[in-house]
């Protein structure tokens, strides 16, 4: 698919991928795909990405229930980072109340919960939903 | 400085970094940056990146004066990747009147300025600025 072959994929195959939030534009995750996890994201409309820990192509919300669904697929003008928008499921709580978008596997909304202040990162957002409970 | 030693760089020394506009939360670029750019931006409260192609520290705005204020550097959850919110400027146009924000090389306001659809890249986004103006 030319679509496909239009992306600069790194020396390992792989390409950046930054996701963020419909709707209150949050950025809250980074990962990377490599060519079928950016193919079936575009095919399921959901979020695929590439472990490179697993080495293996990771459906997001596979074990956590927080799936990512995929609004729209952009690129860059260099062709070398993707960027995602999607809405963020994190299902619903013991009393089937829905649960504030979670993407972060600490239980918070977004990976970029620490922020440089006084020469030291300091955790400024809330876990919402303990990871305990996430992954059963 | 233990807040640098903090930042899991990858093997060539580098950690990715994502720019988003304070106020529309634009993402408006990706790059990268070793210990000494982070330190540098943090400093200095202005985007300072490593440039690969160019093996050496990347000024942003250093040729086009586009430069970007750096109200806050955030860290994700895994260590390895930066969320910096800026405020881009443009600079102003030949009467004087400043100019819409403008973070990409090719004279628009985001990097990301094409969308996959129907099974093709469109750019979506106008050119704010000729390119030939911004490099002179």
């Amino acid at each position: 698919m030319e679509w496909l072959d239009n992306v600069k994929w790194d020396d390992k195959g792989l390409v950046p991928v930054i996701a963020q939030e419909l709707g209150s534009k949050d950025v809250l995750m980074f990962a990377w795909m490599n060519r079928e996890a950016l193919q079936k994201t575009a095919e399921l409309g959901r979020a695929v990405y590439y472990s490179r820990s697993r080495e293996r192509l990771w459906f997001k919300g596979e074990s956590s229930g927080h799936v990512q669904t995929v609004h729209e697929i952009r690129l860059d003008c260099d062709n070398d980072v993707v960027l995602l928008q999607v809405t963020q499921q994190a299902g619903t709580d013991e009393h089937g109340e829905p649960i504030p978008s979670i993407a972060c596997h600490t239980g918070r909304h977004s990976c970029f919960f620490s922020v440089l202040k006084d020469g030291h990162w300091q955790s400024v957002d809330p876990v919402l939903k303990d990871p305990a409970t996430i992954y059963k």
